[in-house]
């Protein structure tokens, strides 16, 4: 069973917002077994939303279009629906009193162009299971179209609370499709590609991919079946023979993230953290916080961007400033110590660095960044070479201090630095 | 002269990844006064690549297509293309030279999937300005085709270096577009659209967009004209206007982000900035220092998740702690004044409150942030209520904090609160 996602407005096509919506949409739709054959952004353009609606609802079993259903001038996906399918708009006094009811919980006041919103076309379906968002939906022929709202928030509700179950209903009896993403950190591509490749050939239909996601790249393995648990299982055996390939450089499976998976292991083995930054500014402790219940481990951080605050807030010395310098292997190892003890905490974590454009020299160039890894018996420390813009230097480093974190306690050593 | 983008890679079509690759593009093509009409997002599967590419090109000007072009097996896109143009793969040795210099550089090993890259379809032209990234181009009677890596750091290069100039300098002589994005915080969108319909009515050739981007709001304003000059002319006098009915709710104008402009504000009165944070975890001193050169104002901070740590590192009282909680005035009051009095910054700016899931009471439900600001001569605090998931309260209050010194640095009152 395949269909189309089709996103709606300006904003897509003029690339002021990028379109998380459909990605969103595909990988629920994907995940349950379904396929995405094309995803078609278009802007606020009656003639052209008309004609890529037309011709998805003439080549898929399902169409699902975000967008448009807005308050303002511009949405207007209600009257091309009306128009291209020849349905009037019609008043739907029960959704008007939805849309009232969310908006007074918000505190949104009401306005005549949000009464709007409760104009549909004849035969439209509301989807509002409890009138946190709204949507409908239509059957034309054998197709089964889905209008969602833009707002990622809602979107996403109704896409996982309706759309998908009611699809997969549907369509009972399909293929069973399976996958696992192996998220990897530490290789780059072409050495993954090298050890994957005798490993490759023959593989009859079991599917590999690659994708770069900076830092991190990504491996999937995707086989269909006629049964959930027999897919389950073969792809349990073939993780294993790329666990056995890859080993220590696999940091999470499908959708657990690095700081994820830091934490549950920090929660098993009953351990705290703090971490004190300087070049990521902040980004470590954002990611570690992200993370519901990470108060149970993590109890803070410090940001030491200035000297005077890795003296006065980490204890750092002068002297080691002053003889080796701010981005050294002997501050990093006193920041980790010095905030490890400051807080409290079993473990501390410290990254200094040089981010760019500025302040970078010869002996010292943008993307040089020091790690350091204070356990209570030891300080662990190296030196790493990150290449890229400030964005990806901050990115980067935040990924391989969270990485040191789980290496050590995994057992595993940490990546070779320069 | 319009133009369509292709994007392709199962990892777009199954959701695995955020096409951010034609968003960029569209921004650059749009901002040149190029029109985007759609943006399709494939799968690697060579039929439907080879149809959305003949039907792009039947009804385009230019093509730009990203994705395809790496070393792995499901890289594809050459062999499409000679395929689905006629035109025989070639092996270019100028392309292999840069390819392995580039690897070289990178500390890249040179595989034989690696020189993969190098054949391209004959009649191709390499894309490569000095070898930091390889695509190609074709001509096709009279359509421009642009072949670009998905990798998004060179697909960004090759366009804002390459494709761009070239697809401009071709067709000189089209009318000018203007567009300027206002961009708001603090108001919801049916707030705007009320504020903004009278103003709206016969407002001519003049467009204006508005979109959400949680949780900022934005406004564009689009006009097309004979003459660069006389367009920007007409956008200051239009964008004057909207200032006059939005005011203090415009933080930023065209790409400019919240954490530039506080950072530009700060720089202008050579004043120091500190923070401390609990529920936001990191994520203001992150976005503070995404900003080149935010060293100069931006001393650093702390992250006190525990009250251990907000007593140690920020001399909050004890009793401060108990009678009032963590999350009240009181103890966002004294951590405002203890950051700055730490860090020696004439600002001291202080965030706590409850990120969700768990934490909430009756009376303190999840989203509920107090924020602090020091200024050496007052303190001032207040309460906000925040909606959404964890991540959406980080932000939302993220962009609270930072809107609070730029407000108070422009002398407007801050937003009110509950």
């Amino acid at each position: 069973m395949h269909g189309e996602i089709i996103t709606i407005g300006n904003e897509l096509t003029s690339g002021r917002t990028v379109d998380i919506d459909s990605c969103h949409a595909a990988r629920r739709l994907t995940a349950a077994g379904l396929q995405v054959t094309r995803i078609i952004s278009v802007g606020d353009d009656y003639e052209m939303v008309s004609e890529v609606l037309r011709k998805a609802v003439a080549r898929s079993s399902f169409v699902i279009v975000t967008g448009g259903l807005g308050s303002t001038r511009d949405d207007m996906t209600t009257a091309i629906v009306s128009k291209s399918l020849d349905r009037p708009l019609c008043l739907d006094q029960q959704l008007l009193e939805k849309i009232k009811t969310y908006a007074r919980a918000r505190r949104i006041r009401i306005t005549p162009s949000l009464e709007k919103m409760a104009w549909l076309p004849q035969g439209s379906r509301i989807l509002s299971p409890d009138g946190r968002a709204c949507g409908f939906s239509l059957v034309e022929g054998e197709v089964r179209l889905y209008f969602l709202p833009g707002v990622p928030e809602q979107m996403r509700y109704l896409m996982d609370e309706v759309v998908v179950p009611e699809i997969l209903s549907l369509y009972k009896g399909i293929p069973v499709t399976g996958q696992r993403v192996l998220k990897l950190y530490g290789l780059s591509e072409p050495e993954i590609v090298e050890i994957f490749d005798g490993y490759l050939e023959d593989r009859g239909d079991v599917e590999f991919g690659f994708y770069p996601n900076f830092p991190e790249n990504f491996i999937t393995i995707t086989l269909k079946g006629p049964e959930e648990h027999a897919v389950t299982k073969e792809l349990d055996r073939i993780e294993k023979e790329v666990w056995q390939l890859l080993g220590a450089n696999i940091f999470a499976i499908d959708n657990e993230t690095m700081e994820e998976r830091v934490g549950l292991m920090l929660t098993e083995k009953g351990l705290t953290l703090s971490v004190a930054e300087s070049c990521t500014g902040g980004l470590v402790g954002h990611r570690l916080t992200s993370v519901p219940g990470s108060s149970g481990y993590f109890q803070g951080g410090v940001v030491v961007y200035s000297n005077r605050s890795k003296i006065e807030l980490l204890d750092v010395k002068q002297e080691t400033l002053e003889t080796y310098g701010a981005v050294s292997d002997e501050t990093v190892r006193e920041m980790a110590r010095g905030v490890s003890e400051r807080m409290g905490t079993d473990l501390g974590l410290a990254i200094t660095g040089i981010a760019g454009p500025e302040g970078g020299s010869e002996e010292k160039p943008v993307g040089t960044v020091h790690m350091g890894l204070a356990t209570g018996k030891e300080i662990f420390s190296g030196k790493y070479r990150f290449w890229g813009d400030r964005h990806k230097v901050k990115l980067n480093a935040s990924t391989m201090a969270l990485d040191w974190v789980r290496r050590y306690l995994n057992g595993d050593p940490f990546l070779p630095g320069v």
